[in-house]
């Protein structure tokens, strides 16, 4: 069966300020050596397993110019504009929707847009299962991510396996999806050895999706017909602006995944991370011999364990340590590496000085 | 008698890279919050005490520009241009030279241009005590410091107080001049309360100096006489370079104060600061309620005893303590407060990368 990708690259992260503002959320960043975005490498990892014209961009209107940029060898046509932010399952039922006009039925692959994995070969190994499971049957197939540390700032998933033979090996049934625990449940879960974390990585059928819209969400089942009828004529913006306001903003792992039925999930060991602040450059990036991660014109002095990220100008760093520099050409970040969560403080600060050429 | 002033503003710092470069030096730098280079400060705060057509600043051939800029009201002809640096004896000789051509006798105030005082009125009144002591006799007098901790950066002077009345109470007689202490040395200076600190402040009359130039650098004393008679006619540039040339490179200290006759200190309380580093920068400026010396356009969130100077740009200090930040348009400085010593480390990887756009 035809197997196409969908991209959600709406975010609008503020944790990689001053290098993401709102005109370019952490998707669209460059945030390794080797000068791929992360839209980008998102797209690139997937080349073993989807054609190029069976990707799907969905993002925020004001940002189809660059994906655009980013991908030139994307169809035009495959860049799909939220006239609204309105969480996950509306932006999955708009891709559904239009996939719908150009295949009766295809496998879909739903995946975030602003995540890094560090082994492609086994991702791609692992999606290839997924994709087979989601073949097999009605199944809503999940990736599961083996927890290394009691994280609070994730979902969980409980999977158990039962005696039911016809579940392939290395194949979990999902118990239940968990909202994000505080620090003694998340070390409970960890310990209890019966939770992954919530990738937010989907596979299932169109078809199987589409079934589930209707039975679950109803209201926006019926507003994906209109929205397929109208894909490629000079209706379309009018209608997805129509439709798409009606939606409820629900996220689908509340709206679906939480209700339906045959729920599987992979426990995915392909070296996932999901990026979410500027202590990630550590992990994603080598760090030389005093522990520093540098690009751009530094200059370090008994400088170590600092992330260092230039701009156009020099840096010279001496006797700091555990520092986050981050130069842009209007503002730079100097940020304890234990104090990351406080970068959203200088946003609120920004907003309520009104300072949006900033933000 | 006239009171003239000759201020010594040729130096060439390196610790405030990388506002500081070899194109604008310390003493021509905004260092405090009332929008005065160092340089103003000092003319500014000779006004009590000398006229400004009195006023002479010696400096490198490269900084006459700057000096005219910063003392719009100084008659040019004051500006003195050393053709080449050859420390502090040939540099006041140079005025001295100048002075004779405009007064028969004065008394010389010879004057850093790069320090701090913090106690204006006192400064006054003990340069005032200082002019007398010159006037009284041949005598050279110099202004000494008392020691607050045992500073290894700075020469010391060993005062004594003798029998002899004719000294006036709060000036003493100078035994020697020593040289920068190690820490121990330094130690037992303090503990003994006979050493002061060598401000590099001195006051004497005109022929005064100049009868110790004649007898301990007969060398300079002789190339003056030819630099007095040029002064004023078309080969003056000429003359100067020729003699100031054959100048020995030679400190006053070494040349002079050390050898000399007629030695006194007046032990100044006028808060003397050299103005030796960023760290400076804390004692001579207001600190907020977190300890922080900020200025430009800076947003702090958990940081405290900072010292963050703003450039063009808004400077973000998330959680950190005890950093020195210097915002410059082509470079900025990240130091730890104990690592400022290490700032011309920063200078030296410059000059071996030849980056003189830098320096």
């Amino acid at each position: 069966m035809k197997v196409t990708a969908v991209i959600m690259a709406g975010g609008r992260g503020e944790r990689f300020w001053p290098k993401s503002r709102n005109s370019l959320p952490k998707q669209f960043l460059c945030l390794t050596a080797d000068g791929e975005t992360m839209l980008q490498k998102t797209v690139k990892r997937l080349s073993p397993l989807v054609a190029t014209e069976d990707i799907f961009i969905v993002t925020n209107a004001a940002y189809t110019g660059l994906v655009t940029e980013q991908l030139p060898d994307l169809p035009r046509e495959n860049i799909l504009a939220e006239p609204m932010a309105r969480n996950t399952a509306p932006c999955i039922g708009l891709a559904a929707a239009v996939i719908r006009k150009k295949y009766d039925d295809a496998v879909m692959l739903v995946l975030p847009s602003d995540h890094l994995i560090q082994y492609e070969e086994m991702y791609t190994d692992t999606l290839t299962q997924a994709i087979a499971m989601a073949e097999a049957g009605d199944n809503l197939v999940t990736i599961g991510i083996t927890p290394t540390y009691p994280e609070t700032g994730y979902g969980y998933i409980r999977f158990m396996r039962d005696g039911d033979k016809k579940i392939p090996h290395g194949v979990y049934q999902v118990e239940c999806f968990v909202e994000k625990p505080d620090l003694e449940t998340a070390k409970d879960y960890l310990k209890s050895r019966k939770y992954l974390w919530n990738s937010g990585m989907f596979v299932w059928k169109l078809s199987t999706i589409l079934k589930n819209f209707e039975a679950l969400m109803p209201d926006i089942f019926n507003g994906l017909g209109a929205i397929t009828d109208a894909f490629g004529t000079p209706q379309f913006d009018a209608v997805l602006q129509e439709k798409f306001a009606s939606f409820p903003s629900e996220s689908i792992d509340f709206g679906i995944m939480e209700k339906a039925e045959n729920i599987y999930t992979l426990p995915a060991s392909f070296g996932w991370d999901d990026v979410g602040s500027w202590l990630a450059l550590e992990r994603i990036n080598p760090t030389n011999e005093c522990g520093n991660v540098v690009s751009g014109d530094v200059i370090t002095i008994g400088t170590e364990k600092s992330i260092i990220c230039g701009g156009s100008r020099l840096i010279a760093a001496v006797g700091v340590s555990d520092l986050i520099v981050v130069d842009t050409d209007d503002a730079i970040l100097l940020c304890a590496k234990d104090s990351t969560q406080d970068v959203k403080k200088v946003l609120e600060n920004l907003r309520i000085c009104n300072r949006r050429e900033l933000i």
